[in-house]
């Protein structure tokens, strides 16, 4: 952080020099410190949503629970890899985590040189894809954990949380955590186009 | 496309007549037309969505299989209103639908004067939460439908497309329209930022 602070005035004055050798148009001081700004809020929602991501992640790969009874050639045990939606969620989720991961570098660049439009718009269309994989994981995975609460008469599909209690709580909580991830996802797109947009 | 081109000089010029007026930067003209060619491709993508939102909604919502066999006390049925995850998909598309068709006119303003931004930002916004909504019931009902086709045998819930095959082809049916139109927004949000950026 230290380095990037002190980095700050230097570079920024050097892009200011440059500018009118590569044709780009001349702005004014409040304009740039408007775009810092948003390139700032972006890399703090950036860390929470790699907050969220990571604990919905951990959460639901670490969801298990073995009942205290058993029979003879049976333990009742659920967890996550028993339903393929949820090992879907873990997968989809470990994905948008890490790519919450590398995208801080770019996002840094933009509180840096908040004039380049390159690293933004790069952020923005990965962070459509991304915001669609966690969306689709944590909307299949919610349709699935209500199913296991409610179950289905007309489908004859038990409610399972009443036996695997825990079980069902971690995979709610993993839900909840996805969903915010999702909701700092569309913030970032939104803050992004509003960065993009011509002054 | 021959009015397109027709229209092209036109419209152009008046937007450049009026663009110091309102502070605008002056555009190069192969700008301008670039722009009308992104927003046209928006209004034609956006023509494709309401084709297959609509096509989910009246998919599902139509999917209703009776069996030929019944009790005395009680005949086999399945409708899409039998499962919660799927009113949610119906409602939701049908919602998703509705927006798209309004839409339309702010899409058409894009055509007509390319360097106005209010409209773009304000679609690109909505594009996002139509995004989310969309995603978020297709995700659902394609888990849902996974476990119609395959069942789980871990959690004792049985596969219903054995008996309900046709019930469970429209939804499955549904299921792809819906995803087609989150394909085609997540292009939309991007050709939008790629519209907004700064010449």
């Amino acid at each position: 952080m230290s380095t990037t602070i002190e980095l700050g005035p230097e570079s920024s004055s050097v892009a200011k020099g440059k500018a009118p050798l590569i044709g780009a148009v001349p702005v004014a001081k409040g304009k740039v410190g408007w775009k810092k700004g948003i390139a700032i809020v972006d890399f703090l929602l950036r860390l929470g949503a790699i907050g969220s991501a990571l604990a919905a992640t951990a959460t639901m790969g670490t969801s298990d629970e073995i009942l205290p009874f058993f029979t003879q050639f049976f333990q009742f045990e659920a967890s996550y890899d028993d339903l393929p939606t949820f090992q879907f969620f873990v997968i989809a989720m470990a994905i948008v985590s890490g790519y919450l991961v590398l995208s801080l570098p770019f996002s840094i660049v933009g509180i840096v040189r908040p004039n380049v439009v390159g690293p933004r718009l790069l952020l923005l269309i990965l962070d459509t894809v991304a915001l669609a994989l966690a969306n689709s994981s944590a909307a299949a995975a919610a349709a699935i954990v209500y199913l296991a609460h409610n179950g289905n008469s007309n489908t004859n599909w038990l409610a399972i949380c009443q036996q695997f209690g825990d079980f069902c709580q971690q995979a709610s909580g993993a839900v909840v955590g996805s969903f915010i991830a999702v909701v700092i996802f569309m913030v970032l797109i939104v803050l992004s186009a509003f960065a993009l947009r011509r002054h």
